[in-house]
């Protein structure tokens, strides 16, 4: 078993675990952007979000929902931060939610999104119409 | 109407619209993290993640992992960024979900992800055990 997340989902690994479902595992991340940052995944092995069996959808957001709404009351936060990384910047094959304890003035906003800007309409038309044409492929 | 989100949905203010099914818009971010990054949001006026109705996480999810494919097929994508801000660093308090189309070594990595440590595995788990007793609430 080479993935570190089924492992710690076997019993193999060690970690912090704060939820388990039939389909769904929550536990720390052990590099946390603020502590308490939980990840949130399926049981079953899938590497990003557009490999999740449509079934696993309801289940898999459900449970990172609930561990916003956990974070909030537990850890005092007064907002969240819920991200996937698929492929790029993803540490770990096994497709995972990161859910983020955020404070307001709690440093990350320089960090974060950094933005850029569409020269003008024209140049956005172009781009969503890419985004529209592989919607229907 | 002073929800701007609401009004690009009600089509009264414009916005390049990518998606649109009973229940869920997709439109381009106007001022993109990456050209082409789309925002996924529930027709319906909630303000975040934790405000969403059960009902409406699958088909936003849905939405959300279809745009995902539809990122990396138009745009060339090797990656998405999948993101929700909840309150803090939230512009517009409509629950939204950014899409974003990532490339290897597109310079993101080094703004983004700052990380911290636990000072050791007791300091973890007092954080896993304020979560958990957060979920039994």
């Amino acid at each position: 078993m080479s993935c570190l997340f089924c492992a710690i989902i076997a019993g193999d690994e060690p970690a912090s675990i704060v939820l388990e479902t039939d389909d769904v595992v929550g536990f720390l991340d052990i590099r946390p952007v603020f502590k308490g940052h939980v990840l949130v995944l399926p049981r079953s092995h899938h590497e990003t979000l557009v490999d999740l069996p449509a079934p696993l959808l309801e289940p898999l957001f459900a449970q990172v929902q609930r561990l916003s709404h956990a974070v909030l009351d537990g850890l005092d936060a007064h907002g969240t931060f819920v991200a996937m990384n698929n492929v790029v910047s993803q540490s770990v094959p096994h497709a995972h939610v990161h859910v983020v304890p955020r404070r307001r003035k709690d440093g990350l906003r320089g960090f974060f999104w950094p933005r850029t800007r569409y020269e003008n309409a024209a140049e956005a038309e172009t781009f969503a119409e890419r985004v529209r044409d592989a919607l229907k492929r």
